[in-house]
């Protein structure tokens, strides 16, 4: 498996390039950033070669386009769609990522219908890319009744989802904060195939009933309470290979300097990994 | 447009046989029966030359299918589908159509992504015997919160259904009762191409608010208070020349003779045809 | 059906604008115009005043997309598909078509196999908008051995193609010289149903025997050979209510008065038009 | 890995039984049966008992539909594709397989299409039962020009197809003997991802110039010259961890006891597992 940090919880990380080498100094090797920014500053080539120099890989991009409201203001993000795919090829990133929200204040079915529709061409248009599209579950419970109507919030909802889309390229973003908060196990893992599997995300929680876990106070990777070496071993039993990155959302940002954070990620990192049996 | 007519409310119209004798008597050049059925009594000749001696057509099947359970239960259905979609085939009917109740006792979110996985392999399925699957949105409003959760039953949200399945050969089946009991008007159905409608019931409703009018309780095509003139020359308008079939759900059995019903259909019939402007 | 123009064969009609004006004055009623540029050059709003001034509407667009060759060409052509498709959304077009030549000098199954999934996207991109994708297939005997291997050239084939691609807003672009040289008949046309044709072009052809009639040999509409109120009334027979198009095709600029061929043009609209039953 | 056999070059193998015995005999792990036949004769609980009692899984089932000639016979095989997808599916067997052959009598461009349509189907009906479609691409040079028209025979096009078809549930047969008579390297696997595998044949080739190897004249496992470690060792290196089935098309019957085929085939596996360094 691929050690990865994204931005979240890690305080003032800098420009993409500062980043890039704090993660790598600390043995990362992907990160989850905006793939056509990057390219945007430095170009293809200046991008890609930053890449390299540090041993680093983009983890996924996310998706740039509105699919939760308007035909309209999705359309509108179409243009973006085809920028961020192109500069991910360009860079070989081959995840984009979006997040699924528990509840709505759309009626549900009709909005399943829509997301249906609107996510189906956006993992279209990724799949010309050759990229994937991760579907993240989110599992604490407070969000679940956040807005009117209760809408999806189980992995096996959201494989369901990802079969309703019904592309090749269509998986699971695997988040270890919604495995614990949606009260999975390791057996739960167990009956994946590692390709339904498009990123993972490896996150901590306070130490609090699970039912009280917020989605926003997530603790750094290995300092709280989630079996994150049973959940790796899972990943690894299972066959899973790709990124597993960091994203420490909390309610204010962290008062410690990046680098402590980075460091005190990767020994994290450090013990579960070895914990799990992988390598690398 | 092509006269057609169901079995629901007319009573004891016997076999298929007298059922199809019994409709071209009166003028009728359609009837909706079981095609698989017809085939398996008379033989593909047989059944087809029953209907050519009587100039009568099928004018759809059913969908025989459990989408709304398990997908054992579905897989069950899919045998049944295959010899009904063939039937129908060997009779020349390209319409098969199932309904979409408004409330539902499953979580709604998940249930559309399911139905949405299901209809379109039926879809498929359909489409290789050269046959369109119709959505039949249901608008009586004592049936939106029969369930526990409420689903979709607006013309809109139907269509919007048929564009997550995806598939080329969805549309709607279009009844008038529902079209009156979701309060469109003529100007919603200008809206429609011709194309997007599977088939058409013609149904009348008692004269009792809108809100109350049951979905059992319908009236015989021209007896009751919709606006089946104005629903009839708004479809000729937008160039819809497929069969409008009459189903007439009713609490109790009717008392009268299957022949008295049948020709008030059809003196139903040649009245608002006549309004329409409709020929044939 | 709605009587429209092509830019081709007319000579110098000059600015778009001279072009719809031109249109207008001899009683066309659609032209068949890049909408995006109308719109960059006039902004959204200018451009469908300019339109409703004139009582133009646009007939179809382009498919602005490089979808024969590589994989490469036919991404960098997307960004420029969703601008096509956005302005002729804003404009109200819903057609946009491209054609298929009948050889081709890639390897004819892989091709094949490339040209459905690259259409395919396509088709999933201008759904979004509520655009429909029209497939021209090419009659010409003279292409049919142009390039090294046979490709597809019949109706048929053209509609098993956009069967393959597989999403419901695909159909044929029908130009009446492709159907005299593939030497179909009326009875062709009347197994088609309206909604399977997404656009048509009418254009005549010289007086030689059909295998020699070459593509860009074409003769104003009602100026040659071709049966094209037979035509006309076969489509009018199916309730083809859309767009029909003249493309001339020739081999040097005609050396007319642009105005003069238009008003040819119309002669020939009206005199066909009339015999085919067709009001306006 | 998991070792398969099928009966071809086995000889006499006797029943589907006797065959499960003899396999596990040898330490096989899996055969290429017809799921729906065994559990005719045992039912589904003692077909699931032979097998389990023999530690045995079904590697694969055929592809029961005739998907290369006419819609008519396309059809017709669809009622035996749900049976054979039911029975694979209560054996836990997830893999179902069909050969694509290099050269055709139809012209290749409509019978890509065509199969495209048809496949898809297949492949979605297989989903509804958690199966996969294996697209099996078939190299021996006689064959490419054994019909009229060259159609697909690389691993490349083969890919392209199945992205054409666009199924989430389609991927390859990836067969030894084809790698080797397409001339592909080890190299050429390494690109591959696990998840684009569905099933693969291991079968070895005589010593004849590679564009003459034979599609009939195949050499059992490890007693010819291609390089199976380095395959296996490929395989492995890309995470496929599934089924491997030999498969030893020949011109004549064996003449040799069944036991005694198998001995040597299990000779071979444990032979070239070990240099390939795959457990079990």
């Amino acid at each position: 498996m691929i050690r990865g940090l994204t931005r979240a919880g890690l305080g003032q990380v800098g420009s993409d390039e500062a980043f890039i080498a704090l993660a790598a100094r600390y043995g990362f090797q992907a990160v989850d950033i905006d793939a056509g920014k990057l390219i945007a500053e430095k170009g293809a080539e200046g991008a890609a070669s930053l890449l390299s120099a540090n041993g680093m890989r983009i983890g996924s991009i996310g998706l740039p386009v509105q699919w939760r409201t308007t035909d309209d203001e999705f359309r509108k993000g179409l243009p973006a769609l085809l920028a961020a795919a192109e500069g991910a090829r360009q860079l070989g990133c081959t995840a984009c990522c979006t997040y699924i929200l528990p509840s709505t204040d759309e009626p549900a079915a009709p909005f399943m219908a829509a997301a249906i529709r609107r996510l189906r061409l956006c993992a279209q248009i990724l799949g010309a890319y050759g990229i994937r599209l991760g579907l993240e579950f989110v599992g604490p419970h407070h969000l679940r009744t956040r807005w009117k109507h209760p809408y999806i919030w189980t992995m096996s909802d959201t494989l369901d989802l990802a079969a309703a889309i019904g592309e090749p390229n269509v998986g699971l973003l695997l988040d270890s904060y919604h495995w614990y908060t949606t009260e999975l196990g390791v057996e739960d893992l167990h009956v994946l195939r590692a390709d339904q599997i498009v990123h993972v995300h490896l996150n901590d929680a306070p130490d609090v009933p699970v039912s009280e876990a917020l989605d926003n106070d997530r603790r750094i990777t290995g300092e709280g309470v989630i079996d994150l070496a049973g959940f790796l071993k899972a990943l690894r039993h299972i066959g899973y290979t790709g990124v597993v990155s960091q994203e420490v959302l909390t309610q204010q940002p962290p008062q410690e300097p990046a680098e402590e954070l980075v460091q005190r990620t990767a020994a994290g990192y450090d013990r579960l990994f070895a914990e799990a049996g992988i390598e690398g």
